[in-house]
């Protein structure tokens, strides 16, 4: 860190984004660059770094150097803080690193007082202008450094405006102007308890300092985790001379992007107002203009305008999102930045560029915000028809998507309809594995309860099915077949709508568009394709998921949950009688009846897969979960098995746990009941000899992978039982069938001894939900009731279980790869927790040298994009 | 390794054990002291771990080795495997490095077959001896090296013993031992399906692999978990020539002491039989007499046996435990090793040994088993009391001692029953908070549920009560106040008696004694002291227990757990009033009425411990464990509240949570709702200031740790709050005291950042139970679902809770103490999981480099020999 803490926008360039902020870099490009610019300084992001280890204070030696720059900008322009003759006012903005909502933006006309506002009216000649100047500036800095709701003052604007019969702001007169901002200073001081600040440095110090607490308001921490965006890089404060839009007829201010930001269509789109300053665009007070009426309006301008967005948009090389004020029919140029842009405005503006020769495909593949391509893979609410509706509820916003159709309460309810032909919504107090089908049958699912990780949430996540999950406030009446919630009482055929992407809940049809991917994406894939490393795979559980993956380029699964097979209604009596079995003669009869079922499974698989690695994990959940909670399927599972009701309730009993995510699950199953690895190990093996055969042209490699591994130990028990299961069956075959023994890493335990247990495995899976869970100590399901705190007191800065903390989980995930490297240089390395379809945590398995991701198949474009990236960047 | 698996007697000695085993390596040090011992060679543990590897086979080189051995031990004795002249039987005996029961022990006359027996019987006369020779051989090499099982054989003496109408074994005349001899081929014919082999080297191999096979038997796994010993080490094999104690009246057997193994009485202790061989001592087929007896049978033999016997001790400066055969008058030993004895007995040999000159007191220290001691703090039942009781059920034995009293199904009736002066038994289906003051009036608990961490097995271990918990198989009728086990159905008031080291539970009363320290107790832990390196602290929550740790010697509290003091009646329904409130004002106002109370705990233990320092733990444990299950108690707490029963539920069913072991507990408890680390930091700090005024000789010094931290800035959010508040009360006081705030390393993530919360925390304290947990990825109450087949399977071979898991959960201690040294080189390190009171991990403990282990007030003592023990190997 250096000692200087100010620079003139003339003193910096493009490049100092981490020191001067976005914004501050971009003046100082522009200045360089010989553009009508304001001139200014910038007070770096280190100042607002120090303001907090000094305990949000701006120190001595700072406060002196902005004094230094102040009297520097005085001599550049000629003008004088506070100046009688020719005051000078300033605007003062925030502008971190990156583009961040939700911290302070802007005051304007900073350096007014009584005495300089006489001045200014008087010298001007305009009074009107200098009035309205100041008590837009007494109105801001209220609001802003002083926190006064900016409610008070538009009260007392509409007051006045009242008072004086008008309705347009433009209509008030000057003296109308000068009412209000005394008006404006007596609700200060009634709020404050003291007067209104006069002089300019003061005010200047006031603004910097509400600048800097800005970027730790609450608004401002949550973008910083949803975004991904540190705590600790700080906001820089630009102090820059006023140029006003608000000076009569010929006069104006406006934005405009370089391309359209919805469609990335190659032509100027943006808005103006004449007669007004800075924020009045965007307040919607009046309506403003269309960029091309500029032309019209103010020719010159107007050509000026575009010939600098010209000028700027090749000298980035991309889109460009501006400001400007024309003061007097000259042009300012107030900020540029790379303009944000829908998912499909961002494909079509890196593929236009490509072709205009403006930058080079690789280019175009960092350009793309990988997490963004989520919306273009899913259906979506036509934009129109959401805008007519209003939300009934708030859930989590668990599997993204839009989704409309009728309430059905039971799994049975959702399949009648959708045999039928019709569109409905699954909406349960929470999902159980026996709606699995209903599940499948729906276009969306609402629960009341649970959260993130919820049966609901995690399957359908899975089948690429849109869900809000854990709304609390929805009350359902089961008996009634209704639920109630934001004051409406539904039921059961009513219409309602889901938005998996934000988590609201609508009662009533909207309408929805289906995903479409356009040319555009698929020849960014192509680039992104051209330029990774890390191969990409999918988590599916069937071959529905799997075709559906490879359509989205999967390249092999590196997931699938034979559990999630066992819940279907053909095979879970089979189960059941499998955990009731008392002896091991018992549980090898219902073994016996799942494994054709499980083998079919798997045959249907490798058909979709054909040449592909598919990753098979052994059963993984506690036995419990498998059994009934309805008293009619318990009365049967008792009539299946020959046994009483109190018997099979006396097996749920026994098989309750207090911890079920620590308790007995994963490969501690199959260490218990070899049998059942004995039968999937023949399923997955004889599916592998029946395709190979009828498909010679293809080479089906099976990687059987033994789940929650803590100790080579268990491994290696398991280990023998599959080689000796599968070598039998293969020399039986008569054909050669290769095949990999793996295991999940998603213990910490497993990653301390990564060494002993890879000179076993041949493959490494890393599976971080579990192994987020077990190295932070608590569960996703049960921290959703102190993760809000921890974001808010900024103990987090980002969600665990969507992004791999990288200092203790991937501290944990680096010593995994380098033992086991170590023990096996050839090692498979994959992951396939959720992490692998998230763009930062893809980057980290990049680095740490994985072989590969594996994700949900909706999610494969985003791991191929991000891992192309994540090559091009290291 | 080398390449040499055989070694005659004469080629090793004392110091070969790890290889010869402790057997062969005393035969071999008896051999070069000159003491008779017959001739014989050790197959090494070696060939034991190549018989594993090489998948349970002894290779060719191993056994042409063994061959060329026997050829020297012919010459060496000049008799024959299988010779008519002079033919050579051998003893075929395991013997491993630590002495280990459980494996295969001995097999006599190896080498006998028709023809030899015949030769045998005709040479010296005795047909008699032959048969009985052979028939032993016989049934010992069916047993233990064919596994048939030895109630057949036991079955044909007793038939034949009937028709021939005698009781004594010795009565039977060689005839009818010929005649079993056949009969006892048969059956082995009739059980193997093949006949009894002839060819002593056949004969020889088949032993050597039974005792190799017996290491890996489920008794000498259980035992090896037991006594933390190595599965690896693998056992030796001993084959020596045949001496015959059953070759007449001037020949015979036995075993013996150099001391009393049971007090440590400074004289000859031990039995022998006249004609009789090996095992026929302990079998208790014909009473034994006492070895003093054998002066007045044998004066010679006798005599040669004292002289041995005393320099078999003062050669190996401890008590020997040994066994000879007297052959025709003449003395043979077979076996020296230091004798195993009751703890009260070691301490006695260990300091009569210091006393006689014969070691000095750190061979002392040394020589006592510190988990031993264990039972000398404890009740224990009266010896003669307990034999002749019979248990009806077992459970597990989750708090050590004996117990008497009468059953109470309430803790109001366990509270009763000990007001009135009486003494009581809790039995419980399970025990929950608001049973603590029944707990803690009873003599011991006993619960139907509830694993070695559940609340009974918890609670009762700090108080130093014996516990028996999770005994299944009783049936608890409360209404009816009865309960069954074991076919008896016992109702309240009944005496019942507990085991709380074994588990057992009988349905009477048995007589008790306390326990008493002795003397030599003291001179040892004087010495412990004198030497170790590591202080021992106490986990102690009442001024009771700190007072009781401070008499075994603890050196300060390391863990206060400050939510058991919220259990007690007075105060649960500030707790519970606390919990539903429903703002930061309510909760305050909760907290208010807790804080003097609390404040009064921390005066009693201050001064109970005067100026040793004193760790308090914040509060930990999940909200909804203080909650009332029951209705009577949910109705008082609505009406406590104002709220509705319906809204208590809803209170209740709000906390509940998927996985509480890792939910909302520990310092999340504190982020969230501050105001709790507010009131017990003015509750520590308050009652500081008041106890340190009170006696200002003493210097009170509190360390408040904040537990289950995972990321630094959870600790520093806490901190400050800590500081704050702390600080002010501190000024206001008057007097200076200082304080530390530091925080319990029990997540894996804290050991992997322990560099960053190092910079703030000023100790860490290893809370080894959860770290255990967490990088195991099973909870300790949902692991016994599981262990014990992992145990049999031998994946595990010690409970990780109760001893260091070093390969996983030490690396990551190991990490923790390195980083957190270089960030904070002062920093104090401890430990307060109950791993603080295991021996080996006491030893982890001082070799990682810790400051302090805590441990529950009844391991005081423990750790204290422990951590001596740990310096000086170290």
């Amino acid at each position: 860190m250096s000692n200087k803490y100010v620079y003139l926008f003339s003193e910096g360039n493009g490049t100092m984004r981490n020191l001067l902020g976005g914004k501050g870099a971009n003046l100082a490009e522009m200045t360089n660059l010989g553009l009508p610019v304001p001139q200014g300084f910038t007070v770096t992001t280190e100042a607002c770094t120090k303001y907090y280890e000094d305990g949000e204070a701006i120190n001595k030696a700072i406060e002196d150097e902005i004094m230094q720059y102040i009297d520097k900008l005085e001599s550049l322009v000629g003008k004088k803080f506070g100046d009688e003759q020719n005051p000078l006012l300033v605007s003062v903005r925030s502008g971190s690193r990156a583009s961040m909502p939700g911290m302070m933006d802007t005051i304007l006309n900073l350096g007014l007082n009584e005495r300089v506002v006489e001045v200014m009216a008087a010298k001007s000649g305009n009074p009107r202008w200098a009035y309205d100047c100041y008590r837009r500036f007494i109105q801001m800095y209220s609001d802003v450094v002083m926190g006064v709701g900016k409610s008070y003052f538009e009260e007392l604007i509409d007051e006045m405006k009242e008072a004086k019969g008008v309705t347009n702001d433009l209509e008030l007169t000057a003296d109308c102007l000068k009412e209000l901002a005394h008006e404006f200073k007596d609700q200060y001081k009634k709020s404050i308890g003291a007067d209104f600040p006069d002089d300019a440095k003061v005010q200047l110090m006031g603004a910097i300092k509400a600048v800097f607490q800005s970027w730790n308001n609450p608004r401002a921490v949550s973008y910083r985790r949803m975004y991904d965006i540190p705590g600790d890089w700080g906001t820089a404060v630009n102090v820059q001379e006023m140029v006003f839009g608000n000076l009569g007829d010929t006069s104006g201010t406006g934005v405009a992007f370089t391309r359209n930001p919805a469609t990335g269509e190659k032509k100027l789109f943006g808005e103006f107002l004449m007669n007004a300053q800075g924020e009045d665009v965007v307040a919607g007070i009046r309506t403003p203009n269309n960029i091309d009426q500029l032309r019209d309006v103010m020719p010159e301008a107007y050509d000026a305008f575009v010939k600098i967005c010209t000028k700027l948009e090749a000298h980035y090389r991309d889109m460009q999102d501006m400001e400007f004020t024309i003061e007097d029919k000259k042009l300012f140029m107030l900020q540029t930045r790379n303009g944000k842009r829908t998912a499909a405005a961002a494909l079509k503006i890196a593929c236009d560029l490509v072709d205009e020769g403006a930058i080079s495909d690789k280019e175009a593949v960092l350009m793309i915000d990988a997490k963004s391509l989520d919306a273009l893979l899913h259906p979506t609410f036509e934009a129109a028809a959401l805008k007519a509706a209003t939300p009934i509820g708030v859930g989590l916003a668990a599997s993204p998507g839009a989704a409309t159709g009728m309430v059905a309460f039971t799994a049975e309810e959702a399949k009648k309809i959708a045999d039928g032909g019709g569109k409905s919504i699954l909406v349960r107090l929470e999902t159980t594995p026996e709606d699995i089908e209903g599940m499948a049958a729906a276009q969306g699912i609402l629960t009341a309860r649970g959260g993130m990780t919820s049966h609901a949430a995690v399957v359908a996540r899975q089948m690429g099915t849109c869900c809000v999950a854990g709304c609390g406030a929805m009350k359902i009446n089961e008996k009634a077949e209704t639920f109630e919630l934001g004051g409406k009482t539904l039921k059961a055929g009513d219409w309602i709508s889901l938005d998996g992407t934000t988590g609201n809940i609508y009662g009533e049809a909207i309408k929805t568009t289906e995903a479409t991917i356009g040319g555009e994406f698929g020849r960014i894939m192509g680039w992104a394709d051209k330029y990774r490393k890390l191969k990409v795979r999918t988590n599916a559980d069937t071959p529905h998921d799997s075709r559906a993956a490879i359509g989205f380029g999967a390249e092999g699964i590196g997931l699938t949950r034979t559990e999630h097979m066992f819940f279907e209604a053909d095979r879970i009596p089979a189960i059941r009688e499998m955990i009731c079995a008392e002896t091991v003669e018992q549980r090898e009869k219902a073994l016996e009846k799942l494994e054709p079922m499980q083998q079919g499974d798997f045959e249907g698989i490798y058909e979709a897969m054909e040449s592909r690695p598919v990753t098979i994990r052994f059963l993984d959940p506690p036995l419990h979960e498998f059994l009934p909670t309805k008293e009619e399927d318990i009365a049967a599972l008792a009539k299946d098995t020959g046994k009483t009701v109190a018997d099979i309730k006396a097996i749920i009993t026994s098989l309750h746990e207090f911890n079920p995510m620590m308790g007995h699950r994963g490969c501690r199953l199959a260490v218990t009941y070899p049998e059942i690895a004995v039968m999937q190990t023949k399923a997955v093996i004889k599916a592998a000899v029946k395709v190979q055969k009828a498909h010679p042209e293809w080479t089906i490699t099976p990687e059987i992978m033994i789940p929650l591994v803590g100790e080579v130990k268990e491994f290696t028990f398991l280990k023998t039982i599959v080689k000796e299961t599968a070598d039998a069956i293969i020399k039986d075959s008569g054909i050669d069938i290769k095949y990999l023994v793996g295991t999940m890493i998603e213990i910490p335990r497993a990653c301390l001894t990564a060494d002993d247990i890879a000179k076993e495995a041949e493959f490494f899976s890393f599976g971080t939900n579990d192994l987020t869970q077990m190295t932070f100590g608590f569960s996703r399901d049960d921290a959703g009731k102190f993760l809000d705190e921890y974001y808010q007191k900024q103990i987090f800065e980002s969600d665990p279980f969507a992004r791999v903390d990288q200092v203790g989980v991937g501290k944990l995930m680096k010593m995994a790869v380098e033992l086991g490297k170590k023990a096996r240089p050839e090692i498979k390395l994959g992951i396939c927790g959720e992490h692998g379809g998230d763009p930062s945590s893809v980057e980290f398995c990049h680095n740490i040298g994985l072989a590969y991701v594996s994700c949900s198949p909706f999610r494969v474009p985003i791991a191929r994009l991000a891992a192309a990236q994540a090559a091009l960047k290291d």
